[in-house]
C-alpha cells in the first residue's frame, strides 16, 4: 500500500495550524485500530496551547521538534480499560501506527515519538498534563505541514522471511 | 481511511490459496513500520504447511482458525536485533497491523491473534519452529480469501479526547 510505504518520520513542519477536522480524523483512524479483547485501552489528548507544547521537550528528550509543531497527539493507554492483561502496548502501537498512516493520507506529516517504558518521561508528563496513575502517556505524535521532504521507505530484507520452519 | 476502517478480524476463509506475491507483499509492509532508531527487530515465519497449521492451536488456544487458513504469518521479534531497550513490542506492534491494512488492501482477510507476553504460548511455539531463545513469537496472522463479512469498524468515542490537558 502506497501509504504504507510514504509514511516517513516528519520532524519539520511549516507555521500553517492543523485544522481540527484533521485531527479528528486522525484519532479516529486511532480509534478504530485493532485490541485485545477489543478492549480500546486508549486516550488521547490533542495538545495546540503553544506554552504547553513548548513544555514537553523538558520530560521528553526525544521530543524536540515540538517546539516547531502546531500541534501533537499524545497517545496514553487507561488501564482501568485493560480487560486482557498484558496487551495493552500492542493495542496503542496498533492505534499509534493507524494515527501515523491517516496523517500521511491528508498530505500532513508527524512522527513517533517513543515515551513508555521510559519511567522518566512517563512520570514527567503525568506530572505536566495531571494524569492519574491509572493513565499511561505511551506515545505522543508531533505533527504538522510538512517541511521537509522524504522518499518512500523501502525495507524490505529477504533473509527476514522463513517458509514453515526457523 | 477507508482501508483503516475496513480492517477487521476475518476468521473464515474461502479454501482458495494465497498467493505468495500477495503474502510478500503483506511482510513489506510490515517492514516499512516505524521502529524505534529504525532498528527493525523482527522476522517472519511464512506457514503454508498444512500439518504445520493444524499444530499450532495445541500451542495457542487463540488460534483456532488457522485450521481452516490456507496460510498464517508469524511474526517474531529478533532480540538479537533490539538496539532501542524496552520498545521491540511496538515495534512488532506496528508491523503487524500494517500487515493487517495490507492484507485488507489486497481484498484477503486475516486477524491478529496474540501470542507474547503469554508465556506458554511463547515456549510452546518456540518448540514448534524450532526457534532460538533469541526470537520471540510476538504475533499469528491467519490469512486467506474472506469467507466472512463485517460492516467498516467505527469506535469513534469523543470523550476520550481531551484537549490540552486532562
Amino acid at each position: 500500500m502506497d501509504i504504507i510505504d510514504r509514511r516517513r518520520s516528519i520532524r519539520k513542519y511549516t507555521a500553517d495550524p492543523v485544522d481540527m477536522k484533521d485531527i479528528e480524523a486522525i484519532i479516529r483512524a486511532g480509534m478504530n485500530a485493532p485490541s485485545a479483547r477489543n478492549q480500546q485501552p486508549w486516550q488521547f489528548i490533542v495538545i495546540t496551547d503553544r506554552a504547553t507544547l513548548d513544555k514537553i521537550p523538558a520530560y521528553h528528550p526525544n521530543a524536540g521538534m515540538v517546539r516547531q509543531a502546531p500541534a501533537a497527539i499524545l497517545v496514553c493507554a487507561d488501564l482501568s480499560l485493560v480487560q486482557s492483561e498484558g496487551f495493552w502496548i500492542q493495542d496503542c502501537a496498533a492505534a499509534t501506527e493507524n494515527m501515523l498512516l491517516e496523517i500521511t493520507a491528508r498530505g500532513l506529516g508527524g512522527v513517533w515519538t517513543g515515551i513508555y517504558p521510559r519511567e522518566e518521561r512517563v512520570n514527567g508528563l503525568q506530572k505536566l498534563f495531571g494524569l492519574p496513575d491509572s493513565i499511561v502517556p505511551f506515545s505522543l505524535v508531533p505533527l504538522g505541514h510538512p517541511a521537509e521532504e522524504k522518499p518512500p521507505k523501502n525495507e524490505f530484507k529477504r533473509d527476514r522471511i522463513h517458509l514453515n520452519k526457523w
